[in-house]
């Protein structure tokens, strides 16, 4: 059964990510989640990075502000896909040097970065990668799209 | 057997986007390449994106320049994961308007969004997430990793 | 007898764009409102951009935020001049990525874009387009121009 | 007859507005070119902003680069449509400049602005605002779209 | 006797522009404050600028917002030096259209530019031009900067 | 007789800021140029700031690159009015650092700011400071002004 | 025994500026706190940069924002290692002036420039720099930095 | 007797990061030259940032592009003071990516940045920080800062 890391860098980047776990429980897929610091817990970060691909882990959500190392050192350490969550964080330059810091990494060790805070774009991502190879995943994807639109053409009945 | 769409949105993209289908190759994973412009070929881009999970594609990677439009509408039809690669066109400003035009998505409908001109790193991410549920992709990206890693320390040591 | 097409990606929109439905209202030019949002209901979008120009439709103006594509698609699908809004949502990079994924238009498909949150310029350029061709249109224009500069020359004599 | 000014504040701007002049002629509507500097021949803009509509144009299109002035004083001088090019120029702080000062027209005076070099655009744009109210324009509009999604489809087939 | 222009697009901007006011009024130079706007009056700009090195200024203050012109359309207007004040309104874009617009004069026409919202320095170096042939002005300079000098070092020795 | 101190911090200024030299050459102003490197020769800054005003000078241009501390640190120390030049240099970040470096000063220390290696402007500036008081310089920033009017009054006759 | 010299360009930047005292404390690391304003205090810019090495100051901390020499200015004249803060004001663009201004320093003089507000940090740095000589400092570096560790393990064990 | 670690990313760093060995060799201090890949070998950067202030090292410059973590995972790892050089690389963002990734460090894990490409000022830095506790290298720094103003009074007076 798959299963999805979603790790911060501090407590205080919960608020962000919790909009990954909700949607990623939403679809019943199973979350485990940390705090680790590329720069505080570096052996830890060392660690997760190393073993997350022998412990049950499909993909590994990252999320950080600032300088933000840890989805990248996380892609370095681990073959499973990372997807990158930028976080505009207090005395962040409005989000550029989260967003820079995780997306543009050299050659060879991808992150699949989403939008400034965009946890529940993660936890969507995420579900997409589980069911590119799950049939029933890939089924909830579609109803959630649908759910989608029907909340659009709601609203714009409501609007005439 | 998975299959990795690549798409972009013009002939001229194609000089970046190579690199994503040369390292799939690499790892013998199918490619299937097309041009289909979100601007000028609108209806090619609604049934591409409508139909791909159906004729075998598990990930898809689209690549554009300038007000990038192409990975977020597939992304917007297709229940896949959508890779987006940002290509630094002709006046373009910088890159800037391609990265945030694939990056910046609204809730609900992700982009994996890549470096700037980073297609390698595009088709490194389709192959981890085939990898994520195909151990033996998975085995080719630890080899891969290995590999980038004997590079370093062989110019490490010529250094010296 | 003129229309003017507003749409709008989301309900939350609907602040900024009111701006421009009533202005056009001032002029006594028709609109029609809409919620069309180019992620969530693509055939919508699709619908709409391919039959504004059969259905009584001069000029369209599209709203949107973040990565905003829906000015953009519908240009792509629309024979017709489409003016876009950028919008400073939520998470928004400071407007840097609605105005950049509306502006940076390729060749062959333009967006007439209009400054951040600038619907009530959307309505305006609206009215100046019917105005082209419209004579009485063309002289509420004028009469609207006088108008702005009697404020300023009123706002001046307050002042001294 | 509909007619479209184009102009520009300097010679030197004159390989950029071409793609303008080029793309008008071949939807066979008459093009006006003038230079007309808002730092340099300030009476001059006075004199063509004030009177454009009385002497047969439907549409202006102004390219400037630097602090581009030119198209937002006309704008603010004559009622008709005015669509801005931002150019790039030399010293140009790239092109950021130009974009930001053609954009980010104050509520009032809208001035349609397109890409940063985006001539052709200008000048498709300018077609489509005579197409609004013009039939025989409009189907030239359609035929031209049209011819873009055959040269994509040709490059697609080009490419398997 | 010295005589400094002060004017602004609106009369939102007295707030930032009072300080420019204020200071001057403590030099004893000459003040003559109106609202100008570049878009919504350009007859009084036109005025305004091509007359007032005939009524006894020496020096002007422009300030204005967003694509800020009316700087550089005085400068364009008038042989007298122009001191442009970039003001952050609401809508701007944190600033930079303003000051890339007021910044960016092609060659031939300058404005003396000052920081974000500076209307204080604007007062300071318009006095600082008056200073440089009048040397009663210059010596109120020497005694101005003086102070600044004495406040931190008193605000120093507090701190101890 | 007014004098005009252009000083660079780097002889590799000197080919943007010989435009400067030219220009008051032809308004047959004189000028004094020097290097004078805030970062390399400290007490020179010191003692070119404290007593320019006592040689004759009316007025200071000053151009530097990256983080461009020469035209700040002559306004603190001089009470004439200072212009700064922000200089591209090679490793500057797109001009950005110098023109930040110079613009934005604290309130009570003005530097009248030109375009990125717009020393053509500081040398015009400089002569319309001259020339609010002198009213023979005046008449050449008329003359001046006109001849450029000129020019751009012979190429639009050009084109035609 | 080394002290540190922490000085910041006003009394208002004391806030920011508060973090590096109290870090430095923490490691009983002696500090001199003073305000030296480039822009007002020119002399005592002069006095200080010239001095600080002979006074018994191994490292120094300066603080500025906007256009900010402060840094730069005593890394010219000091040569001691140098710490820049940038600070973000009130009027700042973002940050983005204080941070280029003290980063981008020319060939020659170097300053150590840490995070927008980041205080804490430039004392950490200064702290390091002593204890890069001086191993009962190095041991509470190792000693702060094994508590940082501790704090992140403790609420990664609270979140489960 | 104090040595300098300088590591980078990648052998294409080694131009850049030339500049801080030959000034550190020109003051006489040892350095030690590795490369080090964040992204590549990080059982290496775990390895040398664990142990470099037990082999001898004082200081350790880092250089690195793009997503650069190279310096904040050191600064990581190690209690001593790392200097990062942030890389203008191909597919950088003019360059904007390695500085904030490198320059907005969170509180508790300080890297001194310095300019872009600045590898001569992180070498100067490093001797400075070795001088700050050994008089002789601050008697080399003096004499380094003598002949720089040398260079300038010489150039300034080669101009007249």
């Amino acid at each position: 059964m798959s299963k999805v890391g979603i790790i911060m860098g501090s407590k205080s980047d919960l608020p962000v990510m919790q909009d990954a776990i909700d949607i990623l429980k939403g679809f019943d897929i199973a979350v485990e989640v940390d705090i680790v610091s590329a720069h505080r817990t570096p052996e830890k970060l060392f660690d997760y990075g190393k073993h997350a691909h022998t412990k049950g882990f499909s993909v590994i959500i990252a999320g950080a502000g600032g300088a933000a190392h840890l989805p990248g050192m996380i892609a370095s350490l681990s073959p499973l896909p990372v997807i990158g969550v930028p976080i505009k964080s207090s005395n962040s330059i409005d989000g550029w040097d989260s967003i820079l810091s995780i997306l543009q990494m050299p050659g060879g060790v991808p992150v699949a970065t989403v939008a400034l805070n965009g946890a529940k774009n993660a936890g969507i991502l995420a579900a997409q990668i589980i069911g590119s190879s799950d049939s029933s995943v890939l089924d909830k994807i579609l109803t959630y799209k649908d759910g989608l639109k029907q909340m659009v053409i709601k609203s714009a009945n409501d609007l005439k």
